[in-house]
């Protein structure tokens, strides 16, 4: 379906392709041709599905929708500007959870310099849905981190351990805006994503839209499981490197750099090295002895 | 509810009132603050309630997911440049549905120079909720059109007849984006809303945002009544100037301006004058005879 909005997009604009179509799936996309340095990007967050209102608190639930557009803007380097957020709101809910829905999506905005600046409020006789679009900004010299620019020979680091998120940090992550900023500016990464999906399956996008393969290193992986990713082991039966492999909702930045400032990406920002870009396709694990084994990219489907 | 939202966007922010905040429920909202010719808005589109997908096609209801937003660009006076488009798909759906409300919206909006440029494609197992969000450029030298900028003394015109829209007309109206351009230009209107909710109650906005009251003209009102009015009217059993004020999704544009532009407007544009704006609050119907009747703000209220 992506590849087939892709097509619809980039077709049908007069005269050569449309210069502001990007795919839908991009973690942002260019606003206006006059300001190359603005750019948005939109979630819907759906009740059931990224959030139940059963377990979760409507203030936790608005956060959370704010931050995952904040994450957007960390995975491009950008600094979130301002927000809106469109509700369609379960008939059961009371005025007080959906004035809660804005009150934490709005405190989590501000603390980034991101308000929300207005919306749409609905009714209906379904689950809640929270669409919230955020805008931000290119800090001056600096160009969005793409995650078409991985390199052979580039390091791969992740921003922290994965896996597990499912236990709760999937409600309560702080999205890497600080960081990817100064990351941006001192390391100019090759390529950059936000672990929405799964770690396996979100390097597998900058390898696919780059062109390139990841060869990741055992004992670098397993320097960045996730306690969490543990103790869902012991219950789930799969292992905790499965979990940090194919887990969703991390929200950690993964990054490739150029093998110079490598050092640097670890003694100044505490990355994890978790392996390298290689030519060849796909991606595969390198154990301490040396052995390549293919990975599959796992994690969250959208559309199943 | 639009209140306690309100509230909230206007506290919360660091020092003085945020410049941005903007109420729920403007047309549109300020982007950025080094940047006021930027607006955007957003609007969410249900299964059930703002089109009814066993009988409108999908094509049909991606574009009217797009155009209610360029309504309210029209309703500003700005340019629209560019869109995001989210989708909760309900799992019934198949992908060429899908498509084809990604198509619908972006053929829409590339009509209108407002191509969608990026998104957010989910499933889940509800019907399907479409939020599109518009970005747009105040035309140089123009101010947006506000609601709160109506004089005692501006007339009231409407850019087209009204009412019984739930025949057809919801699903296919044309924003009026090209001649809010040109009467943003010629004529500097002093407010301006689109009729999404109904004649009646947004006209009603407009006074209650300017601090005035309105008076309609029997006559002036009378030859705003679309023909589809009178049709509903006969199956409904109220009165076809009822479905004129109270139905919503005309997508026509309300204006007020100064008296002595009013000439141009019918003129040159063929606005259709229905009343004048005065200084005692609330709306009121003056008939042939000079008798003033109040008249109830009426329309769809999204929350209820």
């Amino acid at each position: 379906m992506i590849a087939g909005i892709a097509e619809i997009l980039a077709s049908g604009a007069a005269g050569p392709a449309n210069p502001l179509a990007v795919p839908f799936g991009d973690d942002m996309a260019p606003l206006s041709p006059a300001d190359p340095a603005l750019l948005w990007t939109t979630d819907m967050l759906m009740d059931g599905v990224d959030f139940e209102s059963a377990r979760h608190a409507w203030r936790d639930i608005g956060r959370k929708a704010m931050a995952v557009n904040l994450s957007d803007c960390a995975a491009m380097g950008a600094t979130p500007i301002a927000a809106l957020c469109a509700l369609a709101l379960g008939d059961a809910l009371r005025v007080e959870d959906a004035l809660d829905i804005v009150r934490g999506a709005h405190e989590c905005g501000l603390r980034y310099g991101c308000p929300i600046v207005g919306g749409d409020t609905n009714g209906w006789a379904a689950p809640t849905a929270i669409a919230i679009t955020v805008a931000a900004r290119m800090p001056p010299g600096l160009v969005p981190l793409r995650r078409d620019g991985a390199r052979p020979g580039d390091r791969i680091f992740i921003s922290g351990p994965v896996g597990g998120s499912l236990l709760g940090r999937h409600m309560t992550f702080e999205p890497r805006v600080e960081l990817a900023r100064q990351l941006s500016a001192a390391l100019r990464p090759t390529a950059a994503i936000d672990v929405s999906d799964g770690l396996s399956l979100d390097l597998w996008r900058i390898c696919e839209a780059s062109g390139v393969g990841a060869e990741l290193d055992a004992n670098g992986l397993d320097a960045a499981i996730h306690a969490d990713a543990r103790t869902l082991a012991a219950q789930s039966g799969r292992s905790a490197r499965a979990h940090a492999l194919g887990d969703g909702e991390d929200f950690e930045l993964i990054v490739t750099i150029g093998e110079s400032r490598a050092d640097e990406a670890v003694a100044r920002f505490g990355l994890l090295p978790i392996g390298r870009i290689v030519a060849e396709r796909g991606l595969r694990l390198r154990s301490t002895d040396g052995t390549l084994t293919p990975l599959e990219p796992r994690g969250w489907e959208h559309l199943r």
